[in-house]
Order: structure tokens, then sequence, then C-alpha cells
């Protein structure tokens, strides 16, 4: 494709989705770069971690491919859930509502999706050079064939075009699944989910791999909302009556072993810092009787997810399940959004990060026990190379998860790799996983990253620091393998 | 030009200020990055905040061209009061004193220029891929015609040339001013300052737009030297006996409005710390009267700040000024360069910041009005991706300001880009500033700034991120644009 | 050389040890950069500061040069004592037990050095893309002479070379030292010790230079292990009896000037944090008689040292010895590896500095003093641009010493560059030092840091920021001058 500029022509760069794309500019590193992409751009999809709900593969199933789930309009599928897209309009301006968010006290908001989706495209210049709009370009171009870039002026047509594919047998969720080559896919789901949908996925015989994760934030964090109802939702879950700390240790064993035999490789745990302490029993019974009385204190909570957290250590060295640590998100930083539209809606903002010491009496415990595997997600890029690359090139548990949430995007996996790898190697990182809520975005999401990966190997091969054989096992590991046995979704 | 060293040749390459100069080395980046800045080069100069003294535009029109405001020698205006110059001389041994600096008990200072003019000469290969080094190679040769590579051995020449240039009518600042094609240039200045250069400007009838900026924290800060003194300019120039904290609060809009009449689109506000919060009336009105008795502590005035930040934030979204904050600079931390010769001669050291629990207050209160535009300013990077572009990619009040002293150079800004604007976009940032009390720098500044964003751009451009067309959309809103709306000054 | 993928040939590139190594990939820069190296490729080794220990050159003196101090095998030379290599397998399940490292207890570990060293060899990869993968590569080729990969099947061959070469004369302490170039060697010494190694290596008449350095940390630190014991040492060493604080800054002054004799130049220090701050003297002793008394806490040993640290700068100041001050490691995070392994085994994680507030007390008292060199030493990197390039852009006395430990590598170099030339210069800074324990891996280590700076200045030609001429005296100081000035190894 050739593109003529007000006053410069260039072949292949402007391109709206370059084969080329996101290479450096030194043709040697790019010939390579391509090379090693092309070892890896066909490999199937490993999804250990993401908020892919479920239920779209189930009801495929259960109501007959003609009249299942349905992805609703353009701007259900693309839109409304993504609060990657929605919160950047909402800094410049654009109210939620006029991008069809429901609120909360179901107030009015937009119902127009193609008014909708029309002033989302006379905004998408907002995503120039961010993750979202790399991903949205590979999803219309790759996932829906569109070939007119999205402005004000194309915007019907592509919503036309897009609305048409939703109709197609092709686009339904297990076809979609299918066509791009996931080999597995884990699901986030709260430690009560009775996993019904994972159950029905299982019982329809299809054989895609959807896989449950383990998430017990909501009974571990004494301050999560809804807590004591949560505590109910566990003791139905489990058969077991949660009226001590002992009942409630009891009760995660019992409902960790029930996940596991639902086919979970792993649990997932959120938290502000990573501060980790044990209790004496007495404490944590004592703290977690006044959680039931409503009488825990912000430190009481503090104590106590500190002190779960080393006990899921123990557990997942007992059961074998891998233990994700994700540390740093102040959520719900802004209550009004939060009030009005509820959670995940691009409110959540990092804060410093510190490991060394918060997460030292897990690891004085349990770190140095293979059988532990615990992954860290850090929002605070400064942790990458003064504590996150020296515990995991040190203790044999611990490995390092992905760049996370904001950094998963060209730059962040770029700064990642160079501030990991010379500290930790590339064997203590966990591969890649897509995090996504957005079932459309994910194979542009491990294309961009297996693209950054093989430039960035290009780019130690080009300057003599390892040779082309070791750069073809790197992207192989880097872009397959490493992910899989990290969450030992090879066993 | 060409130059041969010892053993290589280069064409261009070692020019003293090549055509195409900070262009990362790919050749169809720097094609690219030369088509972009072309489009800018000749833009207009938005110069919206910054340090240069109004009195030399006013004693100009005063006095007339030829015996108006007099920039002295080449030492009077280069050196003695750019302190990133004294400070690096320093740094290596040389004495204040020898710069001509003058101290405050007005003790025995250098006053031959031409000797202070030759220790910097020496000194000059110190600035070495530093921002001072390319800005002073900038104006050299752009602003005073130098072809010299400034050395020991040059050194008397190149005085020779730039004293020579200063005694010429088109080297008196109004008409500098025109040639550097500034279309707006914003001072600052004490909530206090009754403004009569920039009513003098006014009243000239000259066409040059130069506007003031509200900059109270000599009256906000408890802890200011010379509150009192402060406090009682504030009564005189307002007409309000500030006896009480109402009165503050009434005296500030006063000046608010007085400097909006005079042409202010903004103010600008300096702490340590980010912190914010609100205090009841009768808290903020003891703690005023804690003030005025002398008796308030170091918590007093941290508290006070935090709680007048939120008042200012009111006042902006009723008047429409713009709210600039600068967070992180540990003020005069050499006593012994301060109480010798004042505050900023390079001792103000920055420290780590925090922005999401501190600035939260505010944001909570009034984050979500797009009334209000609140440009955020940083000295520790750290906080670009973690925190800044967090909250100016969900928050519409938030914008992100300009890589700020330290930062504003090269590497710096290139940094700041590759931090931010994944997470924030290119449009919640407040496009450049330069900052600065060196009047005959600031087209090396933007130029630099210039260069720099054409070359990051270029960059999106060859990695298929972005393409041409869009390209020159962003350059045109980094160099122009961006600045124009984020201040306001548009309107 | 040329090697053949299974898809795509490259000629160099894919060498073991490609001679334009680690130059970017631009071949404009890459001509330069050679160019430049060219210029320091053979300069002689400053290495002043180090962990090597000095009785490999003296008994070979003793003894004799054909039975003195022996290497052992390729393992006790390469892997047991190297705990950057132990530690990489150590976090892959490899047991320090099977590496041959030597229990505290005495308990068993493997003793076969061939399997030791088939076990290293096939994990090697582990090491892809890093700086001990990068020194390894160079010491294989160019101090042993191994032109095989070293892969599980090459180990034992491998093996037998290296093992054959540790038995030649030329492979003797001394005549490598010779052969690496190095022109003074600095040692770290305890400040009881009595260097009699030093004296012996003096007495010898053998040329080459191989100096002490002033490490006091064992006696400063009160809650160091054996610190009762060092004090009897120190007593004994310098023959005064150190029962107060006021003996026990004679004690130390006295062995100040003795190392200084014995060719020392500079002093060293390590803390957990950059806490400076002085205590009235009847504090001091009060807290030292604690100390005695074994009744010392943790605040009282935190502040002993900040306030010896500000006497080690008085005294600095008076005998000219520079101080070394490195800051932000937790040494022996992992209880278990420390007590089975003792310290230095790889358990050392990094903390978030601070320098600005911590060492204001220091710096407001000896930091305009120009007879002070401080040079600074960091594990966090967001310090560099933030406060030590402003501080070493500033105080007289202050030096930023060159990326340290994990940084110590070719990102770690580029990455310390690009963050601090800009506001502290290049003149600043001190330099290269090794660091190291690893005697061999010493020309390897300077190799890779002026290659890394040879690109980094040869990127500043290509981008016009420097001409040629001042890019070969930049390469020159960051090889060899700036070193030599900083650690005053030219007086």
């Amino acid at each position: 494709m050739m593109r003529k500029s007000s006053s410069i022509t260039y072949s292949v760069l402007s391109c709206y989705l370059p084969p080329d794309r996101y290479f450096g500019p030194d043709a040697r590193q790019r010939e390579i770069a391509q090379h090693l992409y092309g070892l890896v751009a066909k490999l199937p999809l490993i999804c250990p971690h993401g908020h892919v709900d479920p239920r779209m593969f189930v009801e495929d199933l259960r109501l007959g491919a003609d009249s299942g789930y349905d992805f609703g309009t353009p701007v259900d599928l693309l839109i409304i859930p993504d609060h990657y897209v929605t919160r950047m309009l909402y800094s410049q301006g654009v109210p939620l509502e006029a991008l069809g968010v429901p609120r909360r006290d179901g107030g009015p908001v937009e119902t127009d999706h193609r008014k909708i989706w029309q002033t989302f495209a006379e905004h998408f210049y907002l995503f120039r050079g961010t993750p979202t709009g790399m991903w949205l370009a590979h999803e219309l171009v790759e996932v829906f064939s569109v070939e007119e870039k999205l402005t004000g002026a194309s915007a019907q047509r592509v919503y036309d075009q897009i609305a048409a594919k939703l109709t197609l047998p092709e686009f339904r969720p297990r076809r979609l699944f299918e066509r791009f080559n996931i080999e597995v896919l884990a699901t986030t789901d709260a430690a009560t989910d009775p996993l019904v949908h994972h159950q029905a996925i299982r019982d329809s015989g299809w054989g895609g791999r959807v896989i449950p994760t383990f998430r017990p934030d909501g009974v571990v964090n004494l301050d999560a909302p809804g807590w004591r109802q949560n505590l109910d939702a566990l003791s139905q879950a489990s058969g077991i009556a949660v009226q001590s700390y002992r009942a409630f240790v009891r009760a995660l064993e019992d409902r960790r072993a029930f996940f596991k035999r639902m086919g979970a490789t792993a649990t997932d745990h959120a938290a502000l810092t990573a501060y980790t302490g044990e209790l004496a029993e007495t404490e944590a019974e004592a703290i977690f009787a006044r959680g039931l009385r409503g009488a825990a204190t912000a430190d009481d909570a503090a104590r106590f997810t500190g002190h779960v957290l080393m006990e899921m250590a123990r557990m997942s060295i007992e059961d074998g399940l891998v233990m994700q640590f994700h540390v740093g998100s102040y959520r719900n930083h802004n209550p009004l959004v939060f009030e009005r539209f509820g959670p995940d809606r691009g409110g959540d903002i990092p804060i410093a990060g510190e490991f060394t010491r918060s997460l030292r009496p897990l690891l004085v415990k349990y770190g140095n026990d293979p059988r532990l595997a615990l992954i860290l997600f850090t929002l605070d890029e400064s942790t990458y190379a003064r504590e996150l690359a020296p515990l995991a090139g040190h203790y044999p548990a611990v490995k390092l998860g992905p760049p996370w949430w904001f950094y998963d995007s060209l730059n962040g996996m770029t700064r990642y790799r160079e501030a990991v790898t010379e500290t930790a190697g590339l064997y203590n990182t966990a591969g890649f996983n897509d995090d996504t809520r957005a079932f459309p975005s994910i194979p542009a999401r491990h294309d961009l990253s297996r693209r950054v990966d093989a430039n960035w190997i290009a780019g130690l091969v080009v300057r003599g620091i390892v040779d082309v054989d070791d750069a073809e096992e790197m992207i192989r590991d880097t872009a397959y393998r490493l992910v899989k046995r990290a969450y030992r979704l090879d066993l």
C-alpha cells in the first residue's frame, strides 16, 4: 500500500496496519525481528490470566448456535465495557452517560449506539500512540476486515461493517475462540463462585479449554465491599459454617480443591501493598471475630490480608496452585464515578510500591521452596530493576509476571525487558498474559507482545549479545513456553 | 560544512550546529523527523510559563529605544543570572564570586567580565551533552551569529562579537521578542505585585502580548520567608485588611480578578509535596491566627497550604484561571550558598513525589469538573507513568505539564513522551513551556522541544504506530495547539 | 565467522564474541563507536574499588612461581565464589550444595567439579542477555582462548581447556595482572586489617600497584555481626584501648593514617540508608557506651552510623582520602541461605533510596569544601536524575560513582549516562570501577564499560550533540582520566 501525504511520500510506512509494524527502525534489526516474529506468529495463544466472561462460551451451547450469546452492537462489544476506551474520552470531557455506560441508579444514558459510535470515532485521535489505539486498529483490520481508517467521516460505514460481521456464525464466541487459536483461557472468579458456566462448558463436550482462577479477595479483605455477604456465600459454597478463622481457612481450602477439580491451575490476589506477615492463630481469630462484629479497623484488615497471603502460600505449596499477586492499585480513586457507574471505570490509580521488606516474611518462610510459584505484578516500574528482578533472580519461588495494565504496551513491555532481564534473566519471567475482559482484543494483545519481544531479541542479536540460535529459542520461550510452564499448564 | 578529526572524516556530523541535529540516527526516521520539524519550525512561540523580567519590555518604552533597558555585557546577560550555568562551574570548584554572582553582604566578587567570560569558556566542556550546552550553542549561532566554537582560545573573540551585537538596535528586547516570533509571553508574579510593568507595556501601545501569572506562594505558605510582610503587602494591594482567614480569601479573590483584568490566564503554585486537604473554616481561621501571632507550626503550614490549594481550585472553577502546580523542589538545600548569594543559585534539589493519595481530596471535590484545568509538574520522573498519566487519563480537570527543570532536556523530554503517552495520550498534555528567566534562550528551548517531538513522532511513524497524516497533526499539536488550548490562550 | 540459522544467514551477527559487539544497530553510530572504542581499548585498567583477594599476589612470591597461589579448578575459579552465577542457578531450583558452595556447618556439598561444571553449562542459557553472560563469554574467549560455545554438549571439552590453561605459568595471578594491563588495583579491607598481604606485595619489589581501601563498617555499625570482637581487633591494631567514643575516633584516625601509608587513596562505607546527622559528643559517647554494654537499640545504631559518616567526612577533608558511600542494600534478606552458606550468596536485595534529605546534614557541613571527594553509589535508579545528579551538579564535594552491582550492565550503564549526564554533566562522575571479586572477569568488565560509553558518545555525535573532537576527549575521560582523578590516583 502506498500513501501520499501533503508533502512527502512513504511506501509501507503509513499503512494502516503495516506488516512490519512495531519493529525498530534499523533495517538489520527489522529483518531479524521479522524472522523471529515469523517463528511464533501462528503459535497458539496461552491466556492464563484475564477477565473474559465464561458465560459467552456457555449460552452458545445451551441455546444453540443461532440464538445463543449475543455480543450486541459494535458499541456493546467494543465501547461500553472497555474502561481503557471510556476513561480516555471521559478525561477529555465526554460524560460516561454519552458513551452509554449504565448508571447504577438507572438514570438515563445514551441508547443510540450509532451516535455513541460516532462520538467514539470523532475522538479516536485521542488514542494515537496508545496501546488501545494499536489493539483497536488490529481488531478492526484483522478481526472485522475493516479497510478504512476510523474517523468521524467513516464512522457509520465502519459501524455497518462490524455490525454485519457480528451476525455471522463465524463470529460466535466459540468460533472466534478457535479462530484466535486459543489453547487455554483462564477466567478470574470469586472464591464463592459456583462455576456453573465452567461446568456447563465442560459438560458440553466442546474442546475449548476454559478454566477458572481462584480469586478470594472478596472474602480475604475485611474491608471489601460486601464482605459479610461474601462470607455467607463462602459458607454456602463450601458447606462449612464460617464462624471462626479456623473455619474460614478450612472453607478456603475446600474451595481451592473445588477450583482445582474444575481445572484451575492458579489463584490470584490483589492488594494495595505487598505487606505480608504472620499472625498468631489467636490474633487471627480475634481480628476475624472483630470483622464478624463489624468492628475491624483498617489496620486489622491490612494485617489480616498480610496473614492470609502467607496462608495462601502454604496452601499453594500443598495443592500446587500457582499464586499470582497483583500489587499497587488504589481502587475507586474517584468516588463520583464509582458511585454513579460502579468499579472498573478507569478510576483506579497506582501508588508507589515496596516489595523488599513487605514480602520478606512470606519469602523467608516459603520463598526457598520450589513447590511454590509466586508470580508478582507491579504498577510501579521503579520496582522492576530495584526489587523484583533481584528477588526473582534469587528466590526459587518467585517469578515476575508480565508488565501489568498501564504497562501492557509497546514502551511498557520494552522497558520491562530492559529493566528486568539483566538481573533476573529471561527464565524467571512468566511470559505474557492479556489480562483482558475484551475478548476480541486477545489476538491483538498477544500479537503486540510477540512483536515487541521479537524486536527486543533482534536488538540483542544485532548488538552481538546473543546469537541467532539463542534468539530463536528465546522468542519461542517468550511467546509460548514460559507462560505455559509458569502457570503449570503443561502438567 | 566538513570537519576532519584526527583519524576519521564525517560530513555534517561534527558541525557545530548541524541542521538535522537531535534526530535519531536511522535515515528513514531522520527524514520523517526533518519533514515534521519543517512543518512547525517557524510557528510562533507560546510561552505560558516563565520568569522573564517584564521590566525589559517597559523601560525600552519609557526611556526611548536608544537609551532604554540594557542587557549589559555578555556576562550580565548569559552568565551571572543563569543558575544552570553557574551551578555547574560551582560544582567543579569555581567559586560563585569568580563568576561575578553578587553577594548579599556586598562582599567582593569578580567585576572583570572578560575574565569571567574566559573562566566560563575554559569550563564550557563541562556542558557537553547537557541542555545548557545545546541552548548556548543555539544562542551563540542563531541569536549572535557566532561561527566559532567556544573554547578558552576563542573566548575573547566570541565576547567581542556578542558585545558588539548587544549595542545594535535589533538587539533591544522588543525587537528580539518580535524576531523570536513570540506570540505570548507570561511572566510569574507575586500575588501582591502591582503589575506596573505590565500596565506600562499595555499603555505603550506596543503589540507584544506580555501577561502576568498569579503566584501566591509568598502569602499562602505560612513558613515562606517574609510571610508577615507579604501579608501586609496583600492588604495594601487588595485594599482589604487581611486580619482573618476569611479576609485572606477575599483578598486573594480580589487579586485574581485584578490579574485576570491584566491579561492573566493562569495561576501558579509550588509546594514541596502535592498534599491537599480541606480544613473546616474554624480550623483554617485558627491556623491563620497562629500564623499572625508567629505561632504556626510546620504542620500548620503544610495543612494550610493543602487547604488553600483546594480553595484555589474552587476559585479557578469560578474565574476560569488555569491552575499550575509545581511539586517536589527542596528549596535552598545549601544554606551556605543561600545565605551568601540568595535563592535560585542552583541549590534546589528534588525529592520523591506522591500524587495519588496527596491530590485525592482536591480531585474528589473538583477533578470531575471540566471547568477546572489543573496542570501538574513533577521533579520525580517515576511518577510520570505510575501516577500522573493515569490521573490525567481519567480526571477531566487534570493535564500534564511538560518535563520540568532538570528534565527540560533531550533525554528528559523523550522519556516523558515514552512514559506518559501510552496511558494519558497526547491530548492530556499541555504542550511545551520554556520556564526560563534567560530571555535569549527562549528560541533555543522551543527549537529543542520541537526537534525532540518531531523525532519522537517520526519514531512512531517508522514503527507503523501512526501514519504520516496523524503525525502531521501531532507535531502541530505538540508545537503550538496544545499549549494554547491548555492555557486558554485561544479564548 | 559465518553462521547459518534455520532460515536466515547473518555474517558477523551471530559470532560468539563479535568485534563490534554492544554497539547500537545504526551503521553510522557503529562506525563512530568503533573509532572511539579503538582510542581506549588498550588503555591501562584503573580498578579503584573491588574485592579481589590480595593474597593471590603474595603467595606467588613467597612460595615461588611454580608452587604458589593456586586458582584451583575452573569451578573453584569461576563458579563457587561468584554469587552472580550461583544465585541465578539457585533461583531456578538448583541447590547451592549442587554447585559446591561450602556450607557453614560443614555439611556435604558436591565435590566433583566436572559434575558441577556440567550443571553450570547446562544452565548457561539462563544468562542470555545478562552481564554475567557477557563477561563469561569474554573470559572464555579472551582469557582462556575457548572457541566453542558453552553448552551441555561442549561442557567437558571447555573444562579441559580452562583446566589446562590454569596450569601454565602465564596464568599465574601476577602474569595475568600484567597481561590485563592493570595500572592499579584497590582491594577493600576492614579497618582492623593488618594489611600483611599488601605489605608483602610492597616488600617483594614487584611493580604491580595493589593498594588497600579503608572500610570501617564492621566497627562503625553497632549492629554489625561481631561488632565487639571487631572493636577488640581495632584496639589491637591501633594500639589504642577503644573504651570510649573519643578513643574510637582516635583509633579510626590512626588506622586511616596507616592505610594511607600503605597506599590507600580512599575509604568505603556501606549503609542501608543515606542517613547522616551529627550527635553531640555526649550523645555519641552514651550510644557507644550502650553498644559496649550490648544495650544499643536499632535506632542507636542508625544514629551512630549517621554521625560517624559525618566524622569520616571531616577526616577525609583532613587526610585527603576519597570517601565512597554505597547505599541501599538490604543485606542477607534470605536467612536460610545466610545461615547455611554465609553472606554474599545472592541474597542481598535493594530498597528504595533517598539522598536529598538524608545526606543534607553532611553536605551542609562539608559539601562546599572541594577538599572533600564524596563518591555516591545507589541501588535505586530513580534517584539518579531526581537526587544524585542535582546534588553532584551543585555541591563541589559530590561525585557520582558508576552504576553499581545489578546496574553494572549494558542497559544499566546506558540508563545511567542518559539519566545523569544532562544534569550533572560528565565531569561530576567518577569513571568506571569493576567492583569484583572475580579477578579474571576484570578485563571483560572494563571492556563492556568502554564499549557502552563509546556507543553512548557515538550516539551524541550522530545526533549532532557533540562533535568528534569533543567525543574523543569524552571517551578518554570515561575510560581512564575521570576515574584516576576522582580517586586521586594521579597525585
